[in-house]
């Protein structure tokens, strides 16, 4: 494949299991991520550039969302990993080239020459680290380059950034009303949108927090820990246990044969059938195989009412564990799945209940309770001259200049504040207080004094100049940075009922221009 | 800006309408879509098959859903390619292989080597042809084969009908709403799940009844025509027309040069100055290229009241048709967009409205009014023994049995009820009389003398026999299937206030022996 003009930066995928895979940047993760993938608008408009001879000029865009999703107050920042492996990719294949001849008759052949030579070596990318916090307005990503081709980049950029986050936000809510000690499961595969939806979807839930996937290939792929139970299915495949041929199992330690291991747990059965409930069978095979040194896993429970029927699994477990003298056999996991959301999690946490772990998957992958994260792509700055798009509709207005993010930290290490400044402005210092802006209400503002301060956009593709740029971290990474992140900040913007808003602001200066530009109602100067 | 109309002077239209892909099994369209694409349980529980000697016993699942998406009476079936084209592919490679033994180590060698030898070589595929009306209960597949096998494409197969099914849908209703005249616009991909959920989209949106997409690589890969406009980024680039370099337009016949086009724009408007509204440049360059024998393809209205301003736009197309003698001027395509869905369309329909064509993107592709269709794979019979799945909620309970199923067609040309049979049941005749039954409500029953019967489970795949079966059919009589059945449907099925549902049956005998089943709660005997 073409595209790997660029060097090798060495991306680790560090799995559970220890395994490490090596990749360069340019081992494209999906090989249908071509340039094609891209709007149709996004060539044409490439072409008009080209003609007026704007082709080359230098623009930056800012990739950001306008509303946090699910009802709350923060989203979690996933897809750049992708994004890079796209630029790093980025060239049209001679028969993409004749595609796009054959679509757009009316295009010269000169501009056919022009995009046989594209590629991203003079792309820049600045974001903030993958698995980050958040907020709305706040640029996600910041790329500049020649505008024909980082308008190319809008759509793929888009798609790759949109739903990863989206996803991960999902998976890090659930996480939090979960609670750190319960396992979960993403069991979404058969409900994404088809396979690559169901590989994104396992990634970036365990981005988010989860603990396993019941997808296989995104288990291999990922490295993330792979986790199932059975279906019901399996169950009524059996006409009765004399189906089961091979009736011998050897005992964990090697040491004895049990000959007819269905016997044993038919006996153990009927020291158990004075018990009223479902699960004698599981408990029976439980105890068959404890007699010969294995450690049954646990139940799932997929319907019904969960939390009752969980305490009445513990119950038993109890039970037998005292009954027959087996020492943990109370600790069984109990899994559940049916349904499952952030709202059922809720509840059950309100009610009690005694599930180990959550198996979910439409819910988590379809992103139900908000399916779309709003992630656009505006034009802040061209040859210098910094963009603004208004509207009618504040929330629409974009905020214009290439900028730099910075997050504020207070003394007790919470995250206090996120404000963006002119990229020429002095940076927030530790200790010095700042003036901090709502980008558009004139009356919110507020000092703040930071205690910590973390730029928050970083270099993560320089084109072909040899600068330093951050190296793109493992899977394990990002997830750790994303817990870490969750942590960092102040519960009251977490929580799922009336979350506290997280402000975000401007610096003055970057205020006052915003609003110069905005009753110019045509740019006009530079900021700083 | 609120209003504001965009000039849209670069709609392409694609030329590829007409090209015909013709699906070659055996080329994977996705080469993510691997047999380690599936749910692990499927493979523990292929090795407790394995292990119980039950591995090739011979298992019939049906694939259905069990309840109408969208608050609507009625489905299209989609995903039927991908399926096939994954059985004809379904080999697990070597280095697959040992990913399974290295998460699986409690596994017999044995098995491994089973699973090396595992392909569809006898699995058989019937199913409802792609494209067609379908209902709840109904299976929508059947696929007999080996049950661990069979097993391992449960996943897969849900995945691959899932998203399809649901997103053709929700094409099908916005074609439905927005009549037959109109053009309908994908515009989803950066909405999409990831790269593969945006190309799954546009295909069956295509499929669903949309006319294009703007989606590059689908129109590549699928041969959709492809359409676009152009974005605001495109307009604020530009600081003055004295950035456009070449200014000079040769006239559509070749015969004569425009050395200043741009100032050939600004005569038009200043003659269109006197117009109060947000159209005048649009309108400038639209007659600047009439001068010169082109014709400006429309506009595109991306905010803001889109009724009022269509017909707004489309009084200003008229006064300068008539004003400046512009034949066909008054038919400028008006295209609209902003967050449009299927309550937006039935809104301006009812208010009226002059708009040519609608772009539809996030709610179209996350399907955001319910993101997430329930089909699932029952087993129905193994060896030859019915199996049924029961549930204290009745909606769950599956239908046992191999079955065949007819379509049966009034004397008006519609579909009157779908009946499922005995595999050896004699099947409905034209002309003489039927009792079709409620599946599970004895009171529900109905006489039907059928003018045309249509059986349709068909043959998709019949493993390496050489008994003939169905061809895949292109992506364009695919979506022909899908038009005609929308319309062989009673329009009160369609509706979308109150649709009336449609009647899914079971014959005389297979409801007998369903609640023989049902009573006996465990499977005795076999259906005929």
């Amino acid at each position: 494949m073409a595209g790997k003009a660029v060097a090798a930066a060495v991306m680790v995928n560090g799995s559970v299991a220890e395994k490490e895979v090596l990749a360069e940047i340019g081992g494209a993760t999906n090989p249908m991520v071509t340039p094609l993938l891209t709007d149709l608008y996004q060539f044409t408009m490439a072409y008009a550039y080209w003609k007026a001879g704007k082709h080359q000029d230098r623009a930056v865009f800012d990739l950001y969302f306008r509303k946090n999703p699910f009802g709350g107050e923060y989203a979690v920042f996933a897809g750049l990993e992708e994004c890079i492996r796209f630029v790093a990719n980025f060239k049209l294949e001679e028969e993409e080239i004749s595609f796009l001849r054959s679509i757009m008759p009316m295009c010269e052949d000169g501009f056919f020459d022009y995009l046989r030579e594209v590629d991203c070596s003079n792309v820049e990318v600045y974001a903030v680290p993958e698995g980050s916090v958040v907020f709305p307005k706040v640029p996600l990503m910041r790329v500049e380059g020649p505008v024909s081709i980082v308008q190319l980049l809008e759509t793929p950029f888009v798609n790759l950034v949109n739903y990863a986050s989206l996803v991960t936000t999902n998976a890090a809510r659930h996480r939090l009303v979960a609670g750190k000690s319960k396992t979960l499961l993403e069991f979404g595969l058969r409900r994404a949108q088809g396979p690559d939806g169901g590989m994104s979807a396992s990634k970036y839930c365990y981005i988010g927090g989860f603990d396993a996937t019941s997808n296989v290939a995104a288990g291999k792929l990922f490295g993330i820990p792979l986790r199932g139970t059975h279906s019901h299915a399996f169950v009524s495949s059996f006409m009765s246990p004399d189906e089961i041929l091979d009736r011998a199992l050897l005992s964990h330690d090697g040491s004895s044969t049990c000959k007819d291991f269905v016997r044993l747990v038919q006996s153990w059965l009927s020291k158990l059938q004075v018990m009223k409930s479902g699960i004698p069978n599981f408990c029976a095979v439980a105890l068959a195989l404890n007699d010969l040194g294995y450690k049954a896993r646990g139940i799932r429970l997929d319907s019904g009412d969960l939390a009752y029927l969980s305490f009445e699994a513990r119950n038993i477990f109890h039970a037998i564990e005292k009954e027959f003298n087996v020492a943990g056999f109370g600790k069984m996991t109990v899994t559940a799945s049916n349904d499952l959301n952030e709202e059922t999690l809720d509840a059950l946490n309100k009610q009690g209940h005694e599930v180990d772990a959550f198996g979910i998957g439409t819910n988590l992958v379809t992103c139900y309770a908000q399916p779309a994260l709003g992630c656009v792509f505006k034009l802040v700055e061209i040859n210098n001259q910094p963009r603004i798009k208004l509207s009618e509709d504040v929330t629409k207005v974009s905020i214009p200049c290439k900028k730099r993010i910075f997050r504020l930290y207070g003394r007790e290490g919470y995250a206090l504040v996120d404000i963006m400044t002119g990229e020429n402005e002095p940076p927030p210092t530790v200790g010095e207080r700042i003036l901090c802006r709502h980008p558009f209400s004139e009356s919110k503002r507020a000092y703040v004094v930071p205690q910590h301060v973390e730029e928050l956009l970083k270099c993560y593709w320089l084109g072909n100049s040899s600068k330093r740029r951050e190296e793109l971290p493992s899977l394990e990474k990002i997830r750790a940075r994303c817990m870490q992140q969750l942590e960092q900040m102040r519960p009251d913007h977490m929580r799922r009922l009336n979350p506290t808003p997280y402000k975000v602001s401007v610096s003055g200066k970057l205020y006052d221009f915003i609003h110069f530009l905005w009753l110019s109602e045509a740019p006009v100067g530079e900021l700083q």
